[in-house]
């Protein structure tokens, strides 16, 4: 009988989830909102709801198929309990709450969702690390034994593999290298430090990037015409294809940042390839030619033109969904 | 029948060798001089005198054993291929050879011993490598699935191991944390980049940074009468049990710089325990003390009092044939 894994995606405003093989096709697929659940106690109404909207689904396929297991990619998640733990953007405190803000928040969601289907296997990664796997077992890492991803989005997440593993950690949050400290007393982070590798490598960090190369240099711009509030990096990517100078700087910093820091993690973790995944990773040669040349010119001579930096081959709308369904075949 | 390995321990000056059991306990060691073999045509000197020794180490037990395998730890040491690839300090290229300078030298010294010894398995890692299997296998950090081990002498090692396994990276290099940049335009290291961490984090780090504290500081230091090239770390740590001002700031500003690379590697690998060993470690809470305060002063909150920094386990003179010893029994 076909075997399928159901693969969810928790982001903050929406919960995308799909029916997926071992080769990475995707047989249904649907989505709830998250955001309708903000708050701590509205949580058993979400898993609720999503249960509901798995089972729909899960029951909608004109084919018999055996359900091999649930993989969950979610912010702050703990591979090894199975939790979601003190989430910034999801299932807060209520404001009248406010005295419980320095508790922890735990939510076994592994544990809530697999009592809904038999107690099928349901494991749970962030976000990032779920996209690592989905490369691994879909993707252009298929055979490699050691490689990197890194995701960039709204901020900077990754996934380290080693002697075909993912690391974990004792803790099961390794890989948060978007938080490593790449300047000191640089720009303030959500994580409450300052200079963290995301606040100037994500799709956040190359705005704010822009609006420093505003300030500091006198070159004309298009996007001087547009507001902080209504600014996002895809404006960068379509001016720097029209070549204008601002964007064109923005760029390359943030190659230089992410280029250096990269170094960095190869003289730690000696990867075969490093591969970039999410939006910014999709302006091309704007990022990668700077990145590259970065990364080699701060590269430690034994590692020097040797490690690959490649472009994710899991770049569609539905990587997320697959990632998290891989997390279920990387186990079988 | 008992089992035990041979560990070598490949240096710039001697290459000390044991006979070693599971237990770490020590049968039997000797040593040979390294440094009466400077070139790369003395190599093949160099195998054959290390060879006959380590025979005759292995006769000079009073019962039968079976030798189990044959553990080296070395500089520049490719596990994967169980080569020796262009060390520094080891088999140069003769000075009228100077236009070779850029070939690589390539030394097949697992192979190369092995053969004496009817083809027994043979590994090679680097000595930091070989220290952090040591910690996994006699030390303290036995059962941990997630530690990072630290080795401060003249440079600065490192060794990492997840899901239980050392990580060698895909070409068997990974681990040289002492590379990493920490300081941009900082102090020249001798890999020929600048402000690597290891240039202010070992005997050598700290040492320079004594010296560029006597600069700009005015408190008298019994450091003071003493010449850089008469200078050596331990009296620092000397100083320091004195109460001098020079010394202590010494300490504080080499446990800054550790502290805080220490937080991102937590934050990329999420350890049970960092170790510290070796020279520098030794110096108990002056190092110890200003690590610790920095690595979580510095640290991503999910991390924070999370992550226990302990003295090595195997802090012995044989710490080293011990660990080379051990890359055998983690094998077993």
């Amino acid at each position: 009988m076909k075997k399928l894994a159901i693969g969810i995606d928790i982001g903050g405003i929406n919960t995308a989830f799909g029916l997926v093989d071992e080769n990475g096709d995707l047989y249904a697929e649907s989505v709830i909102s998250t955001k309708k659940y903000p708050y701590e106690d509205d949580y058993k109404e979400y898993i609720d709801e999503l249960c509901d909207a798995l089972l729909a689904l899960s029951q909608s396929l004109s084919f018999e198929y055996e359900l091999t297991g649930i993989g969950i990619g979610a912010p702050n998640a703990n591979y090894h309990k199975g939790t979601i733990e003190s989430p910034a953007n999801l299932w807060k405190y209520r404001p009248e709450d406010a005295d419980k803000e320095c508790e922890p928040r735990i939510f076994h969601i592994a544990d809530d969702i697999s009592k809904h289907f038999g107690g099928v296997k349901t494991l749970v990664t962030n976000d990032a690390n779920a996209a690592t796997i989905g490369e691994m077992i879909y993707g252009n890492a298929k055979g490699m034994k050691d490689f990197v991803m890194i995701t960039l989005g709204t901020g900077l997440g990754s996934g380290f593999v080693s002697n075909g593993e993912m690391i974990y950690g004792h803790d099961g949050f390794a890989g948060e290298f978007g938080h490593i400290i790449v300047e000191r007393n640089g720009r303030q982070c959500g994580c409450g430090r300052r200079g963290c590798l995301e606040t100037y490598v994500s799709a956040t960090g190359i705005k704010r990037t822009a609006f420093e190369l505003m300030a500091t240099m006198n070159v004309p711009s298009r996007l001087r015409s547009i507001a902080y509030d209504d600014f996002d990096a895809s404006m960068i990517s379509a001016a720097a294809e029209q070549g204008d100078p601002i964007a064109l700087e923005a760029f390359r910093v943030t190659g230089e940042m992410l280029g250096r820091a990269l170094a960095d993690v190869v003289t730690v973790t000696s990867p075969e390839a490093i591969f970039l995944f999410g939006g910014l990773s999709k302006a091309g040669k704007f990022i990668f030619e700077p990145t590259q040349w970065y990364m080699e010119e701060n590269m430690l001579f034994v590692f020097k033109n040797k490690v690959k930096l490649l472009p994710s081959g899991i770049q569609s709308k539905n990587a997320a969904i697959l990632g998290a369904s891989a997390l279920i075949w990387q186990e079988c």
